[in-house]
């Protein structure tokens, strides 16, 4: 326990910032539990619009940043090169639920690229998908490397690498181009040098690396609005933007707030979820990107303070928030089906 | 938004509270992610000998207050009317994960009541231990009441109400004897007047009542040392914390850390989860009761947090925190089984 590793200090607030977004869960007549998520709100100039709690703690982004790190593979040809649709790239952004939509692109993108399920470097995992995983189970399937749920983006790595003559074995080493290329991507959108900021290793075996909240929100902003960047960054963020909205079940699955949410609002967004409670979103009709992390990592509580920033922002209009309704308080019901409590914004939790 | 609801005050530390206990989540470098814990640990004179947090706090013990709702299911004499043994005692103080060895016992007992799945009312719940949930789907299984982690729980409840000539159907019900009891057990052990604190209904159906945490950390250490209670009472104690002590796989699951610890420390110890966040446990060596929650409701920091307690009070020895290591610091692995950081005690975390 006497290793160097960077902590938080969750009591210093950051100048201009607002307490942290509290989400509480319910059961009865009583608060049970309450989660504390840490948000920022930032435009494509690279300035913080809104912060809560500290806008400056260095997270790490996991699959929030996925978005972020598809440019590189559009932008450098690779996703044109091989004739790939919106659904690939989507699935390029995507933390899929491991359903047939998304294992059948998967498997023909490898394919496409003379490659196959041993060339991904992602690991093996069952589809979140119950239907899925039940069906495969009754067929005595195994967890593939396509099932993954970040087998797309890996499909994009893979594209790029080849696209650009890099090899494809050992894209996830944190010094092959293709890795380099999603750091420098972060650095140049955000804003910040990350070159000494810690490392890590996501769940998907790449590197992850901290990069703080405010950074991730103005590269987020800079999703939203790249009239400032150059002509081929600004085509590539387009074509992402609308291909996930094009293909909004793709970059997670049936049911999954992100596919919901895109389902609804279209090209008004573009959003993404992270393990440990991150989530991302671009607003191109505001010019804004938002980066929130909460501090205990727990999902449940990322999409309701999203969901919350959203109705906040103005973003979700009234017909938005009746659509979403489930998504922006979420209910609680016990193995009969009774309803028990809700997950939902804490109007007045001292925090 | 605007309905009367108990709130926490989290910055309410509690006259001579230490600050919460905190669990941090590290990936390389940096802490991801972190978890607040409160805890009490009181004696069997009703006081408080140690808190982190504020130990006054309302919380709803769910299912770790099991071992405390089994006393009237041995004191009634129901147990020994049917004949039951270590096993159904430890069962009826379980969340168990389901596997067969649960399920059968569980089966067994109900055909002996003169009852079946049928008369269970805790929901149908797939069995959390995978390898039994992957078996049932093989064979186109579906989940019954038997394999709800609480039914053995409710075979205790379905037992007292039999053998006390009470009905048996509606047992869950806020006013069935059954209910009334397990308050009134709550309120005599932990000393705190329970008629007025918030309700709420439980993911097995039966209701759940606030309770502070030190008023249950009281009620496990008159558990833990039943010596001022009635002779009856005291009878009925030893004979749970030797029927769990004996069957410490009953009470919870293959791999599990209730189990794990019990077959670690033996009669030394009485301990148990709860939903959100929730442990408690009795130490008999110790006369000590202890009770946590975590305040984000996440179990991977509860099971932490109680295992830096057992140490900071000895209870661990140098064998156990051994023989226990990956409990007491859980490693984090990737798809690939690669470390990439653990879930442990946080040495110094500002609060």
């Amino acid at each position: 326990m006497t290793e160097e590793i960077l902590r938080v200090q969750t009591n210093t607030a950051g100048s201009g910032s607002a307490a942290p977004i509290a989400v509480e869960v319910t059961r009865g007549g009583m608060v049970e539990s309450f989660h504390r998520v840490i948000a920022a709100v930032a435009d494509a100039s690279g300035s913080l619009r809104h912060a809560w709690g500290d806008a400056g703690r260095l997270v790490y982004g996991r699959s929030a940043i996925k978005p972020l790190q598809a440019i590189p593979f559009v932008e450098s040809g690779a996703a044109d090169a091989y004739g790939l649709a919106d659904r690939h790239i989507s699935l390029s952004c995507a933390s899929h639920s491991g359903e047939t939509m998304h294992t059948e692109t998967v498997d023909a993108w490898l394919s496409q690229l003379g490659l196959g399920n041993d060339d991904l470097e992602c690991g093996n995992q069952m589809p979140s998908h119950e239907p899925t995983a039940h069906a495969m189970i009754r067929k005595g399937e195994n967890a593939c490397r396509i099932h993954n749920n970040c087998s797309g983006k890996h499909c994009g790595f893979l594209s790029t690498a080849k696209h650009l003559g890099e090899p494809t074995r050992g894209y996830t080493s944190a010094d092959h181009p293709v890795q380099q290329r999603l750091i420098r991507i972060c650095e140049e959108l955000g804003g910040e040098d990350l070159s000494a900021t810690p490392r890590g290793i996501d769940g998907c075996g790449i590197p992850v690396f901290g990069m703080s909240l405010k950074a991730m929100a103005v590269a987020m902003a800079r999703m939203a609005d790249p009239a400032e960047l150059s002509a081929k960054r600004r085509e590539a963020i387009l074509r992402i933007r609308k291909a996930v909205a094009a293909e909004p079940l793709m970059i997670a699955g049936t049911g999954r707030f992100g596919s919901l949410v895109l389902q609804q609002l279209g090209e008004r967004i573009l959003l993404k979820t992270g393990a440990e409670g991150v989530y991302t979103a671009a607003l191109p009709e505001l010019g804004l990107g938002i980066a929130l992390k909460v501090d205990d990592g727990n999902g449940r509580a990322s999409t309701v303070a999203l969901g919350w920033i959203l109705t906040q922002l103005g973003v979700l209009k009234q017909a938005d928030r009746d659509a979403l309704a489930n998504q922006l308080t979420v209910p609680i019901t016990n193995w009969e089906g009774v309803g028990c409590g809700v997950i939902r914004p804490a109007p007045d939790l001292s925090l």
